[in-house]
C-alpha cells in the first residue's frame, strides 16, 4: 500500500466521489476532506466516516490540499475549477473522474495557474444508481483507470495518480492522449449504453418479458438504467466520435440483416467466427 | 423434489443435453440413458457418471424410455424424431430444448404416432462454449423455462415437464403458444446476440481494448462468442420475426442518433427515462 502523507479533498460526494473517498480512506491520508453543494451529502459522509470533514465552502479545504479529486459532471467540473482556480495550494495535483477528456483537459489546462498540475483521469467504474447511498469502495475493484496526461504534467504527479488508482483496487492503469481516449470511449462505453436504451425501448417489451429472457438480454440492457443528466452531457460532448461509431455499428447490423434475409449461412458463419475470435482475445487481455 | 420413477433418455450429450442429464441425475430416475452419434461423448458421460449408460443405437433406449429429452439443433431434432418415430415407447413424453418452437412443434406433432406426446420446450440457459466439457447442472439455476403446448398434449404430461423444469433449478416456467414464443424470443434472445456480434466487429476494436472497457461493453459483448452452426440455423428459422425486431431496434438507434446530432437534451432525457423505467420493471419481475 502506498503511503499517502497528504491532505486530499474529494469534490462532489456522489456515486464516484463517494466511492473514491471510501477507497482513499483505507489508504489513511493525513486528512480526507469532502466538498459538496448538498449539505445533506456532507453530513451523511461525515456520519458514515467516509471523510474527516466536509465543506460547502470549497476555498478552505482547497487551500490546504495536496491532492484534489474533482468528481463532478464534466461541465460542472470545468466550472468548479475555473471558479476556484486561485484557491488551490501551490504544488497541488488536481485530477477529475469524468468520462470525456479532450474538452476538460484543454479547458482546464488553459485556465489553471502554473503552480498546480491538472491531470485528467477516468476510472471506468459505475453503478446503475446514482448518489452517495450507492457508493462503495468496491466499484474500483478490477476496474480500468485511464489517465490522459499532457506535456505540461510532471512525471512524478502522473505516477502519483497511477499509484492511487492501483491502490484503490484498479486492475489496469493506462496512459493515453485525451483525444484518443474520447474516440475509444465512444465505442467502448457510449455505444453499449445507446444499445441498452434502444433495445429496452422496443415495443416488444412488456412487463412479462422477465419470463422470456436469458443472460444475453439481461446483460445487454443492464445499463439501460441510465443517469439522464450525466449521459446526455457525455453524449453531446463526445458527439462526433459517437455518431461515427454508431454509424459503423449500424452498418454491421445491416450486413447481418442482409445475411439473415438471404439465408446466407457462409457469410453469417464468417461474421460469427470473426466476432468470436475477437471476444476471445478480449477475455485473454482482461 | 419430485419422484422420477421413470426411465429417461437424453438425446445429444452437448452443452444443454449434458447439463440436463447432470441435473436429472440428482433427481434419481430409475434409469438415465444417453444417445449421441459421438462415441467419445458417450464414453465421457458414462465415465463422469452423468448417465447410467449411453447408446449410439437409439432404438434400444427409446423403446424403454418414459421421458425423452431431445437436445439437438432444431433441424437435427426434427430429423431424429422423424427417423425414430416408431421406436418410442407407448405413452412416452418427448420434449426438446431448442430456441425455435413453431416449426418444430408443427412438424413433429404431424409426424409422431398418437400414442406418444411431444411437448415443445425451451430452457433459456446457455454458455459461451459448446460441448459436454462445459456442461453443468448449474446452468438451469434461476433460468427461465418456456413450454409451448398444443391442444393435443395431455395436461398431466405438460405438468410433468413443468415439474422437471422446476426441479432442475429453473426459477420461472411459463406456458405459451409456439408462434408467440418465436416472436418474443426474436427480441429477447436473437437481437442481443446480433448486437453483441455487430459491436464486436467494429473497426475500433483492437487487442488493447481490454484496458478501455467497463461493465457495459463486457456485458453487451459477452455472447459474441457465438456458436456459428447453431445460431445461423436459429436466425434463419426465425428470420421474419428477427428482421422485424431488428428494424425496430434500428429505428430506435436512428432516433437517438438524431437527438445526439441535434443536441436535443429533452428528447434524450425522455428516451433515457423511458428505458430506465422499463428496465426497473424488468428487475422487479425477474
Amino acid at each position: 500500500m502506498i503511503s499517502l502523507e497528504f491532505n486530499i479533498t474529494v469534490v462532489g460526494l456522489g456515486l464516484i466521489g463517494g466511492s473514491y473517498a471510501m477507497a482513499l480512506k483505507e489508504l489513511k491520508p493525513n486528512n480526507l476532506w469532502g466538498i459538496d453543494i448538498d449539505l445533506k451529502a456532507i453530513k451523511a459522509a461525515e456520519a458514515l466516516g467516509i471523510i474527516d470533514k466536509g465543506y460547502e465552502d470549497a476555498s478552505v479545504p482547497l487551500s490546504k490540499s495536496d491532492i484534489v479529486i474533482v468528481s463532478l459532471y464534466p461541465e460542472a467540473a470545468i466550472e468548479f475549477i475555473k471558479k476556484h482556480k486561485n484557491d488551490f495550494k501551490r504544488g497541488a495535483v488536481i485530477t477529475d473522474t469524468s468520462g470525456i477528456k479532450e474538452s476538460i483537459v484543454k479547458e482546464v489546462s488553459a485556465l489553471i495557474p502554473d503552480y498546480v498540475d491538472f491531470i485528467g483521469g477516468h476510472p471506468m467504474a459505475g453503478r446503475e444508481s446514482k448518489g452517495l447511498a450507492f457508493a462503495s469502495k468496491d466499484i474500483f475493484k478490477n476496474a480500468n483507470y485511464i489517465i490522459t496526461p499532457t506535456e505540461k504534467n510532471e512525471k512524478e504527479n502522473i505516477k502519483l495518480i497511477e499509484e492511487i488508482a492501483k491502490n484503490i483496487g484498479c486492475k489496469n492503469v493506462v496512459l493515453i492522449d485525451a483525444k484518443v481516449h474520447d474516440k475509444i470511449i465512444a465505442y467502448t462505453s457510449a455505444i453499449p449504453h445507446i444499445i441498452a436504451v434502444a433495445l429496452m425501448n422496443c415495443d416488444n417489451f412488456d412487463e412479462q418479458r422477465g419470463f422470456f429472457i436469458g443472460g444475453s438480454f439481461r446483460d445487454a440492457t443492464r445499463v439501460a438504467l441510465i443517469n439522464p443528466d450525466l449521459w446526455s452531457e457525455l453524449f453531446i460532448s463526445n458527439k462526433d466520435n459517437i455518431i461515427a461509431e454508431l454509424e459503423e455499428f449500424e452498418n454491421n447490423l445491416a450486413v447481418m440483416k442482409k445475411a439473415i434475409e438471404n439465408e446466407d449461412v457462409s457469410s453469417m458463419k464468417e461474421i460469427f467466427n470473426n466476432a468470436g475470435s475477437k471476444r476471445r482475445k478480449l477475455n485473454s487481455n482482461e
